[in-house]
């Protein structure tokens, strides 16, 4: 079984052993068999423990080879030095693959690497591809709801692969993807990386269905060229991200006590991913504004972006952050202008943004929308204040028609009103074939789990962005990425 | 009675007239005065149209002079023509300030510019303070409830007054503080300023006690000394964060149209509010998290920050990120790296972040902030994971003692010791005088109003941020504004 074959079973097994299972709880070897469980995984668990007994719903088996039926997947995680010993027993009984997340190997000096290259021998001789070691699990929810990982996350089933030399990491991603209704189709944390290696794993997803748009997290890379030439390949098709840990002499120091990486400079990183079509962000929140966006939007033709804005501030803000991010807040050309002028006040503001002040009808507000959308000036477009009537809805609380005649049905128009704009950006993404981005406080905050048209937009993976910043920098990358693949492309 | 003392009023009135009140669902005159009511406005209200009739559970007066006591405050919402009338009506009776909500004046060209002159007029013989025109609104929470905005936000009392040239974004602000139980002391939306000018509301807010943090959008500014002169005096005493529209050719030309300002140039500005002290932000998102956090931490002495990381990634994307900031993530001197060296195993990664990798007892991640805080060479900390025990305890839900012996006791002592963990930042912060920053995943999604001690935290307006990038940019500016408060009192 070649390594690509190996990973292919590393996220479909049909069943899991849990070699050094535990039933005390705070145990890692209780908390992976936890995860696991209440993840819902639907193949055979086998936790595997000498002191045998139960655990959970399961019966703990005294050894690998007391198990009633093959293993596809092993997790490890008993003492280091006994690792290389429980890989060749894997062999013995036909595992293609263990994850050894037991840590104390490379990472702690001279002696780990010793009993590292132990553990590799063992796993190469016995035929075991090896995730890790020193790493935090694996997720993948379909086809069997894989979830066996350190942090207790469980995002559904979704387009976004995370490949990550921090398990940390992926814990973060997997809970804000999750808790925001957004999916996951593999996460892998690979640890020391003593045989399979990041490059492994950007190679399968290259060619893997469930994968849209792939997260990596990096701290170094073993072999550049390699790196380089599945980067490239894999952003010929889908999205990378790349978010580099140790940019700085202060990241490098801390990540060279965290993975061991001799971490490269900052610059020199940076234009490696511009060359292989790679985008490179700071952090996990722009990380995940990006993936998503990138679920849901198709790629802009070019950098000139149109701006429709519902009155003052927003729209000037919005106009600074696009230039500064590099995008053009196009001229419109006099055709646009008039059919703007057909559709608008004659006191409408007459240029980009197009600023429809308050109380400018929602009718206008999407028709000016679709008017930027058809022209060829424009490459992608950005709305603000989505969620509006849901986000102020509440204004009418506790107030009957017998109060105020009119007040529910007013209230039902303006409702409709949002949903139906919600409804509309899907068919202006889907007809024109150009991204819309949206930008509006409305989604801050507990009530946005009754804004239902935010929701709606959400489980579409179109996110609303509270910060101007955030709105240009995601579509900025869409745009380099979109520059990017028109040019391999040509 | 001067500007400050009509400011003053503005802020207290104890009764308000709404000119142009209407009993139509969606028209201003309707909106201001359901906003005024559903707001809990403590003070008599008078609305007042020609027509007569009731409004909600209020007496609709036909004009001023039938008002049945004095009036501290008047909103205009009546035709741009009609505005001279009506604020010379107020001077009649004796209103001291009018609100003019009405829009098409200077905004609008050469006529609209000759009624505002008109209406400036009035106001002046009429010795009656002005608001706008074409503005928002106003918000003071202390003493009288007064919520009375085009906008239904409704932020409890608090110590952050915003001054702003867009209402729309005063909106926003305060959608987005009270969506996360965040007060505001006063906001003014400040419109064409034909009278009252955003400096005079800066002055009022230097000795305002109610007022601890003043934020403000600027398009432009009148008088450059003037407002150099209040900032720096402002400055001195509470924080000052700016929010410039217009910074880049296309955002002045977006400012141009909303509110006429001939926007001066982004760097110009930028020098400018370095020198008096100001805090110059992007967007609304980081003056938020930048704001919130001067309402609750100390200002750093100096720029030398410690990390606190519960494992990996994190640690390194905030030391990058404090690096790319202009802050120093010191080294750490012998004596603090023996005293952490007493608390913790002996594998831990001695320097600055202070890795505590997964599984390390919180006991141990709280004792290494205390031991950082208490050294002589941190100056400010960043703490990471916080929130870790409630974001994860979902991972229980279902089992029972009976499934799994001794579950609701872990539980139990898991959650206790994230809750110690909110309460011993607090008392950190108290008893080092030094700013402790939380960074995590942990507030993202739906379960964050599960997340108890998120809540607590955030009622003592410590908020945790879910990017390194906007954790390590907060306590930058936190750390420039100590220097320069530090360099104005030596």
């Amino acid at each position: 079984m070649d390594r690509l074959q190996a990973i292919e079973r590393l996220f479909a097994p049909r069943s899991v052993a849990i070699v050094g299972a535990s039933r005390t709880i705070g145990k890692w070897g209780f908390t992976f068999a936890l995860h696991l469980t209440q993840g819902g995984y639907k193949g055979a668990v086998y936790p595997v423990n000498p002191a045998g007994g139960r655990l959970l719903d399961h019966k703990i088996y005294r050894s690998l080879e007391e198990l009633p039926g093959p293993v596809d997947l092993a997790f490890i995680l008993i003492p280091p030095e006994q690792v290389a010993g429980a890989v060749k027993e894997c062999g013995r009984i036909g595992v293609p693959v263990a994850v050894v997340i037991t840590a104390g190997f490379k990472e702690i000096g001279a002696e780990g690497r010793a009993m590292e290259l132990e553990v590799v021998q063992a796993a190469e001789e016995a035929g075991v591809a090896l995730v890790g070691p020193n790493c935090a699990g694996v997720t993948s929810p379909e086809p069997m709801r894989l979830y066996c990982m350190m942090q207790p996350t469980f995002p559904p089933a979704g387009g976004i692969a995370i490949v990550s030399q921090s398990g940390n990491l992926i814990g973060s991603i997997q809970h804000m993807l999750w808790k925001q209704d957004l999916g996951v189709s593999r996460s892998v944390s690979v640890g020391n990386q003593a045989l399979l290696q990041v490059e492994d794993f950007l190679e399968y997803l290259i060619t893997d269905d469930k994968t849209r748009v792939v997260v990596t997290y990096i701290e170094g890379v073993s072999s550049g060229p390699r790196f380089m030439d599945v980067a490239r390949r894999l952003c010929r098709v889908k999205p990378l991200l790349v978010i580099k840990g140790g940019q700085t002499e202060s990241g490098v120091r801390a990540a060279k006590s965290h993975t061991g990486a001799i971490a490269g400079s900052g610059a020199v990183f940076q234009a490696l991913c511009r060359q292989v079509g790679a985008i490179l962000v700071d952090d996990v929140e722009d990380m995940l504004d990006t993936a998503v966006a990138l679920m849901a939007q198709p790629l802009p033709r070019g950098n000139r972006v149109g701006i429709v804005a519902n009155g003052g501030g927003w729209g000037v803000l919005i106009a600074d952050a696009c230039v500064k991010a590099g995008l053009n807040v196009v001229e419109l050309p006099e055709e646009v202008l008039s059919a703007l002028d057909e559709r608008l006040p004659a006191w409408w503001n007459r240029q980009n943004p197009v600023d429809l002040v308050a109380g400018m009808s929602r009718g206008a507000f999407f028709k000016s929308m679709e008017i930027l959308l058809r022209a060829e000036v424009i490459d992608s477009l950005i709305a603000l204040g989505f969620g509006y009537a849901h986000g102020n809805a509440h204004v009418f609380d506790g107030l009957t028609d017998e109060d105020l005649p009119g007040v529910s049905e007013y209230k039902a128009g303006t409702l409709y009103s949002d949903q139906r704009g919600m409804k509309f950006v899907l068919d202006l993404i889907r007809d024109y074939k150009k991204p819309v981005l949206l930008s509006s406080e409305f989604i801050v905050g507990a009530d946005r789990d009754r804004n239902e048209p935010v929701l709606t937009l959400r489980k579409q993976n179109l996110l609303i962005y509270p910060s101007s910043r955030r709105t240009a920098q995601v579509l900025a990358r869409l745009t380099r990425y979109g520059a990017w693949r028109m040019a391999q492309e040509a």
